[in-house]
């Protein structure tokens, strides 16, 4: 166990799954500057927002505009969630080059969350993913609620498997595993992570998009690890959650999730040190203190400690 | 990985380890709902609070009375925390049958909570524990900083290693590992534990006290539990910190070490629905939301996620 190492991507959905769920509205300018603060800090993926339905999703509304006005920078990509055929036509205006494109492998969350069976989403959804490979555009094929649902509970993980089988098909960059209601526990997520890893194509990617809602969040990223996993998705100062869910926390933390990795010795390019000022601002703006721990203490008077060999 | 089976015994710290940073002094009455609460959730053992000098840590200055005052349950252990031979003599007036006695890994931090070097605190403690045992009483020897210090940082583990050797050696029926500051990282936990699994004796059970600073506490905990431990220390609501690290965050919350274990299918006999109500008095009487997290989410509408066999 923990003989881990290598690089782990992680990318910041604050912007996204974080904002998505705050009764205040960013501006514009306000986006920007966690975006740069983002990029200085070191992430080498960020999600600026979804292409969904602004009456829907009032708070990701400006996520043509945002796009348009970003200024990219090398080594950074910038991605957005896609639902359907009218947000993916959005995103290809918006010159936007790496899409995550999910449906639930819950029925009840599916039919809330779209008004479609999960058999009717896949369907409505695969000529999309195709149309945008086709684009040339990144394509991340997410499979929400695959860890438990909020409404059934358990989630047969032959269901997510099969899902992830066929998105890998298709020819996708990478499947994302999504824990949206935080009921995944560490044994699950390895064993899901590993088998996934034996099932789908080798040229497909994994990744994971964890919630805390439970507090097994970081145990959960270090099954992934131990599972092969290197792909992770986190919000700055832990922001977000489900709207489905009463009371969810948010996603892991992006700045403890960098220091996890740091302490294991796995290179994330990120400071999480770095990231105390965005979070300070993000508090000030929201006017609450954030579930992240490690901006919240301070800086340590020490280098990181040695990864044990 | 995650080839986990067995029971975990978990000890409450609230009481101890929780209560001693806080400004409000909790009364007799009140301490003994919390322990008859403790026990109506199935807890085996109850740290009740620690026989210091009054004068350094006046929340603990009850525990001889807490002690006289208790009708004590049959199955369940309380325990308390002594540091030298002055708080034995207390313990043993108050007919105490299991104590925790424990000594620092970090030089800085025994002096600044003992006024003594590691092998000045050692060699005080020792006759303490040997009397301790000779009276008859369990001990489990406690190794504070085990896991990093807030002021030296790394701690060798040869030097932990060797202070639970010498403990093993006395004959105390428990080392107990402690992340006083919570620096620890899993890849860590899991070395050490399994080295001291291997290097003191089968006799002697080994323990984690983990602190979840900086969100890594239940990470730790399933670390320990891939080495074989099976006896945690957790605080209800995640309350407690180290009065010496500023802004250090909890102990790992009793209710979410509980919903871990419960969902890796190992027994604990400890119903985290059922501190539900405790930790909301708790929050009533400090005036504050604590950090636990399975405790705050609505009870949900299935079973448990059974475990992976």
């Amino acid at each position: 166990m923990f003989g881990l190492q290598g690089d782990v991507l992680i990318e910041d959905e604050f912007l996204r799954d974080g904002l998505q769920n705050e009764q205040r509205i960013f501006s514009i300018a306000e986006k920007l500057w966690f975006v740069s603060a983002l990029e200085a800090a070191g992430l080498r993926r960020i999600q600026l927002g979804s292409f969904v339905h602004p009456k829907r999703v009032p708070q990701m509304a400006d996520t043509d505009e945002l796009f348009d006005r970003i200024v990219p920078k090398p080594g950074v990509v910038y991605s957005a969630l896609v639902l359907n055929d009218a947000g993916l036509s959005r995103a290809l205006s918006a010159d936007v080059n790496h899409l995550s494109i999910s449906v639930s492998a819950s029925e009840s969350h599916s039919r809330k969350n779209t008004n479609r069976t999960c058999a009717e989403a896949r369907a409505a959804i695969t000529p999309t993913i195709e149309r945008a490979l086709s684009e040339g555009i990144a394509v991340r094929a997410g499979i929400q609620s695959a860890l438990g649902c909020g409404f059934e509970g358990r989630i047969d993980p032959d269901r997510v498997v099969e899902i992830a089988r066929a998105f890998s098909a298709l020819g996708v960059q990478e499947i994302n595993i999504a824990d949206t209601a935080g009921l995944g526990n560490p044994r699950q997520v390895f064993e899901l992570c590993s088998r996934l890893r034996q099932e789908i194509s080798p040229e497909t990617a994994l990744s994971l998009h964890l919630h805390d809602t439970r507090g097994l969040g970081l145990a959960n990223m270090v099954a992934g690890l131990e599972a092969g996993v290197r792909i992770f998705d986190a919000a700055l100062g832990g922001l977000g959650g489900c709207p489905f869910i009463p009371k969810a926390t948010g996603n892991i933390a992006l700045e403890d999730a960098a220091y996890l990795c740091a302490e294991l010795g796995l290179e994330t390019g990120i400071s999480w040190q770095a990231l105390r000022r965005p979070v300070a601002e993000a508090e000030a703006l929201l006017g609450r203190v954030l579930p992240a721990r490690a901006s919240h203490l301070p800086l340590p008077p020490w280098e990181p400690m040695e990864a044990a060999s």
